[in-house]
C-alpha cells in the first residue's frame, strides 16, 4: 500500500497527527534506567545504547494505541557507534510490530549509488537471508529491495541540496517497497533561511525552489486520498512561508516539526495540513518523551515517565485537532 | 595539531596529494573474499560486513606508505545495518594505525544538539571509558569530546541546507579535538546544478553564497600555511567554477571528487589546489580499489587486487604531480 495511503490511514486510525520524536539523551533519562544499564553494561556505549532502548520501549508501550507515527533522530544513535545503530534498529522493530509508522530522522542525501545504499539502508524491504539461495543473494545486492539487515523504517528524512538527481536512488527504493522520503525544503532552526530563503532572479526563493522539485516528483507517486509519498520537512516556526509552500505542494505530506520546545504552537503547525484537515504530521521530541520534568506532568514523577508522556501526547493530539480545519 | 597542518603534512610527506575512497561493493569483491566471507558467516549482513573489511585491510596495507588520506563512504556501510558499521569504526581505526589520515564521507548535517550528535560520533577523541570515574563519565556525555564508542575519523563531509547555525556544532567539537569539516559546496554529479548553480538576486549564485560562509567560518581556523581546517567539496568535474570557488575560499582546503570514473582529468582537479601547489586532495574510489577489473591492471589478476590498487594510486599521483602548479 502507497505510504501516504498508510500515513493518512494511521492518522485516521488514531484520530490525531502526532508524530514522537524518539531523541534519547542519557542525561535525561530516568535514573532507574541509567543505573540498570550502567549496573549491567558498566561504563560503555553498550550501557548507553541499551539503556536508550529501555527507555523506548517504555516510550513506545506507553504511546502505541494513542499516536500515529514515530520519528527516532538518528544521530543520537549514531553517537553511540554501531551499538547505537544496534538498538536504533531494534527501536524501528518495535515500534513497527507496535502498529506505529517510523520516520527515520537521517537527513541523508548524496549521489547515484551512494545514495542507493542509504535508500537500502533505511527503507528496503527485509528478508530472511536464509530462505534463498546464494545465486539469489548475491543478485539481490544489486535490487532495489536488498536489505539484509538495515533498518526498514516507513519513511526517511533527505536534504536536496545535491540535485533533483540525488533524490531519484531514494524514489527508486520507496516505489520498490511502498515506502516515503520527506524532503528538507524549510526546516524549523533560525539560521534556516541562510539558504532556504535566499531570492532567486525571477523572484522565487531556493525553498520554493526545492517545492517545486517536491511537487514534481510527487505527481506520479499519489495515493488514493490524492496526497503523495514524496513529502516535504516545513518546520512550525515558519507559518507564513508555510502557507506558500503548503499552496506550492498541495498533495505533498508535510512532516512538521519545530512544535513546543522551538517555539512553534498548534496553529503554527495547523497552517501546514490540506483544507480537509489531511496531510501532515506534526512532530514534538523533548516536549512529549521528557514529559516527566514538566512542571506540568510533575504529578507522574519520575517513576512513570511513560505515564507523562501519554499525557503531554493526549494534550498535543487534543491541541491540534482543536485548530485543523476540516473542510 | 590542526587539522589543516596535518593534512598538508601529510600530504608533503606522501609526496602526493591522493585520497583514495574506501566504497566497497559486495558484487565487484574479488571472489576469495566473498566465498571466504560467507563460509564462515552464512548469507548474512555479517558476511558481506567482514569481507569489506578484509578487502579494506588489504588494500589500506598495500596504500599505507604511498597515500595520505583514505575516505570511506558511510553510506556502503550503513546499508548493511550495525554490522556495516561495525566495520566501518574497524576499517577508521585500521586506517588511522596504518599512518592514514581518513575523512568519514557521511554528509550529515542538522540542528543544535543533533549536529553535535553527528559530530561527535565521527569526530569525537576516544577515550576508554574505564580509565575514568562514573560522575566524569556521565558529565562527558555532554562535552564536545565525548565519544564512547564513536568512529573518530579526522574530518566529516557535512551539508549546507539547513543553514551556518547548523554548522557551528560541528566546528565546536572540530576545535576540541582538532578535526575538520568539509562543506558540500560544488557536488560532482550532474544534477548538483539544480540548487547550487541558481542566480540568486546580486548576481550570485547559491553555492557562491556557500563558498562565503565556508571562508568566513574558516577564518579563525588557519593553521600555520594558512590553510584553515574549514574545507569545501568542490568536483573535478566542473573546473571552471572551481576557478571560482577558489577566488571565493582561498584559505580553504578543498576535498576534489569526480576524478576517474566520473570524467574529471588532472588537469581539471589541479585547478582546485592554491598556487603554490597545496591546500586540496583528489579522490578516487573504484578507479584505485577496483584497478584489477580495469584493462590496465589485468596482469596483476583478481589475486593481486591490492597490487593493482597501488599501480592504479602511483599512476593518478603521478598524473597530479605532473598538472599542480608549484609557484
Amino acid at each position: 500500500m502507497n505510504f501516504a495511503d498508510r500515513l493518512d490511514a494511521a492518522v485516521q486510525s488514531k484520530g490525531n497527527p502526532v508524530c514522537v520524536g524518539l531523541d534519547p539523551r542519557f542525561d535525561q533519562l530516568p535514573k532507574k534506567i541509567v543505573d540498570s544499564a550502567l549496573k549491567e553494561h558498566g561504563m560503555t556505549a553498550k550501557a548507553v545504547a541499551e539503556a536508550y532502548y529501555a527507555f523506548n520501549v517504555s516510550i513506545l508501550d506507553a504511546l502505541s494505541d494513542l499516536v500515529p507515527v514515530c520519528k527516532p533522530q538518528v544521530a543520537f544513535y549514531e553517537e553511540l557507534g554501531w551499538e547505537g545503530m544496534r538498538v536504533y534498529e531494534a527501536t524501528v522493530r518495535y515500534a513497527r510490530r507496535r502498529g506505529m509508522l517510523v520516520i527515520s530522522d537521517a537527513k541523508r542525501g548524496d549521489i547515484g549509488t551512494t545514495a542507493q545504499a542509504y535508500a537500502r539502508a533505511h527503507l528496503g524491504f527485509t528478508r530472511n537471508p536464509k530462505e534463498r539461495p546464494l545465486e539469489e543473494f548475491v543478485a539481490d545486492v544489486k535490487s532495489d529491495t536488498w536489505n539484509v539487515a538495515g533498518f526498514d523504517a516507513d519513511a526517511l528524512t533527505v536534504n536536496p541540496y545535491m540535485g533533483a538527481d540525488t533524490l531519484e536512488p531514494f524514489l527508486k527504493v520507496c516505489d520498490a517497497n511502498d515506502r516515503g522520503i520527506f524532503v528538507l525544503v524549510k526546516t524549523s532552526n533560525k539560521g534556516s533561511g541562510d539558504l532556504q530563503d535566499l531570492k532567486l532572479e525571477g523572484g522565487k526563493t531556493v525553498m520554493e525552489r526545492v517545492a517545486d522539485m517536491v511537487h514534481t516528483l510527487g505527481q506520479p507517486r499519489k495515493g488514493s486520498t490524492g496526497l503523495s509519498s514524496v513529502g516535504a520537512v516545513v518546520g512550525a516556526t515558519y507559518p507564513e512561508q508555510a502557507r506558500k509552500l503548503r499552496e506550492l505542494m498541495p498533495d505533498a505530506l508535510f512532516l512538521i516539526p519545530g512544535y513546543g520546545a522551538q517555539g512553534g504552537t498548534a496553529q503554527d503547525a495547523a497552517v501546514g495540513f490540506r483544507k480537509d484537515g489531511r496531510g501532515a504530521i506534526v512532530n514534538n521530541s523533548r516536549g512529549i518523551i521528557f514529559a516527566y520534568k514538566q512542571e506540568a506532568y510533575a504529578k507522574h514523577g519520575e517513576r512513570d515517565f511513560a505515564g507523562a508522556a501519554r499525557a503531554a501526547a493526549q494534550k498535543m493530539a487534543d491541541e491540534l485537532n482543536a485548530v485543523i480545519r476540516r473542510s
